[in-house]
């Protein structure tokens, strides 16, 4: 069963590349389902100047799943090569170009990363969680004296705001006022998938953001996977600062009330209170599982293999015991 | 024979387009080996800004090879897309984009050129003249009252310069005061082809410079391959605008004394005086084919199959005597 295992994993950005990293250790069906809200660096450069979907985190995925699945990949390095000097081109990725190209020339944001997983040589899907560029605005509390909310606009200004983030909303800013369409694919994926992953990563800016496209939301509920939580190794600077590995799952329960989890996973030496989170993880649902996952070697990166092998107990299927905390 | 056929074409921009397109209709066996001097557009924005070969001629004729062999071509369409919007990507050909990155990783442009061949499709191989950045230099008349000569650097200025260009040198800017240096697979193919040819094409920014550059010059003396002159429908304006059809072989033997050649070929309708042109031709070793090789619906283009009826002809295969002149 392991190889044709469905797998679909929600995020962006690092994290995301993490769980598929892991995850193709356990299966070659693969679909990563990306946040499109990034409004920093090249993306947003290439997302302000041209109205697409911003390419980064798609590119950060379709590069993770090539180099899981074939080692070396020439396409992946050019991908994630960026261009140097001091130009007009300065710190764009190859790869968000070549994205933006097929997004212009197919006019479909699915068709263009089906392509550009061909030239990779990736069998892993990878999908926009919409098909239309979105916007997080944020709550967030501490900016003032006063204690009241200040409204922030934008992935750049949440994840790196001195406030604390109490609460995100998507905005459609190619429709004003509209609710946030999903991407059919994805919502499909989800569907049929046998587990389905939330984190780890930015919570705020790569994790929530897919609880609050509706459609995807919906599909949440829905489907009959295994529904699994990652918790981050080290809280984030600006969105996530001071917060405990309980408050990340509060605050995923505040955006997504209904959404019942099989499992979180986190790491053992990153929960100073296990007792809490096996309560939060409770109220979701789920169980617990406290692993040995971060690499020794890089601070604040999951260890595949161990990532995998807690996977694996979390889904019932061939036992690590020996890490379970 | 016809499909081992080894053809080399010389040139660059619309007319090498031209003959490539020809020349897949007589060998899969063709090797363009294209001018590096262009300093306008999306290719003179990367020059300048990363100090790359300026990939605007190699990418057009990447595409006219995957047009010309697979006729619809995702990747080809997506190489000649130009971004629109008034931002810092505008007019920059996603190709362009592409091949620069190929450049930057693989640091060798012979490689990155036979990685995107491959990503196109193609079986034909593109090639620089050189592989480091050329900058054209002319010598112009006519641009000051008492006649004395100017000199014009770029081939944006040449191509379109009011007055008369007499001569073109080429000048090294990343080695200023150094001798061009050849591409050695370029060299190689011109040595190995059975036919090479020189033009269509922008006559002094696109079809001399590669007998400006010694190691070509010197390949195309040794080669003993049939070396076939292809002329200009039209007058290009600017810098050959007034030309007569025998002007142009006169500057072509300017430019690479002791370059003998095996046939000229030319429109029937761009030659106004037949005898004269044969003259020229029989200055350089070559007769004349005057057959009507421009195609009727397109100002200025040759039509594929003509020219390539008519190349067939100057290689003694099947004869088209019906069309000579």
């Amino acid at each position: 069963m392991t190889g044709a295992l469905r797998a679909v994993a929600l995020g962006g950005g690092h994290g995301l590349h993490a769980t598929l990293t892991a995850l193709r250790r356990l299966t070659t069906d693969v679909t990563a389902v990306v946040t499109v809200a990034d409004d920093g660096g090249s993306s947003g450069r290439l997302r302000r100047e041209l109205g697409l979907l911003p390419p980064g985190d798609l590119r950060q995925a379709l590069a993770a799943l090539a180099v899981a699945e074939t080692g070396e990949s020439l396409w992946a390095e050019v991908f994630q090569h960026r261009f140097g000097g001091n130009g007009a081109l300065t710190g764009h990725a190859v790869g968000n170009l070549v994205l933006a190209g097929l997004f212009e020339v197919l006019g479909d944001p699915v068709l263009a990363l089906d392509e550009a997983r061909r030239l990779l040589g990736v069998s892993g899907r990878v999908l926009p969680m919409s098909p239309e560029p979105l916007e997080i605005e944020a709550e967030v509390s501490g900016l003032d004296d006063d204690g009241s909310l200040r409204r922030i606009r934008g992935q750049v200004a949440v994840a790196s705001t001195p406030g604390r983030v109490e609460r995100i909303t998507l905005r459609t800013p190619q429709r004003p006022g509209g609710e946030p369409s999903a991407c059919d694919e994805a919502v499909q994926a989800v569907l049929d998938a046998e587990v389905v992953f939330l984190g780890p990563g930015s919570w705020f800016t790569s994790v929530l953001p897919h609880l609050l496209v509706p459609g995807l939301h919906d599909a949440l509920l829905r489907t009959r996977a295994t529904k699994i939580v990652v918790l981050n190794l080290v809280p984030q600077p600006g969105e996530t600062a001071g917060f405990s590995p309980e408050r990340h799952l509060d605050v995923l329960f505040q955006h997504a009330p209904g959404l019942r989890v099989d499992a979180v996973i986190a790491d053992r030496d990153s929960v100073p209170a296990p007792a809490r989170l096996r309560d939060a993880a409770a109220g979701l649902g789920a169980k617990a599982l406290l692993a040995d996952v971060a690499d020794p070697g890089r601070e604040g990166v999951h260890d595949p293999d161990a990532l995998a092998g807690c996977v694996r107990e979390a889904l019932g299927l061939s036992g690590t015991e020996g890490r379970k905390g």
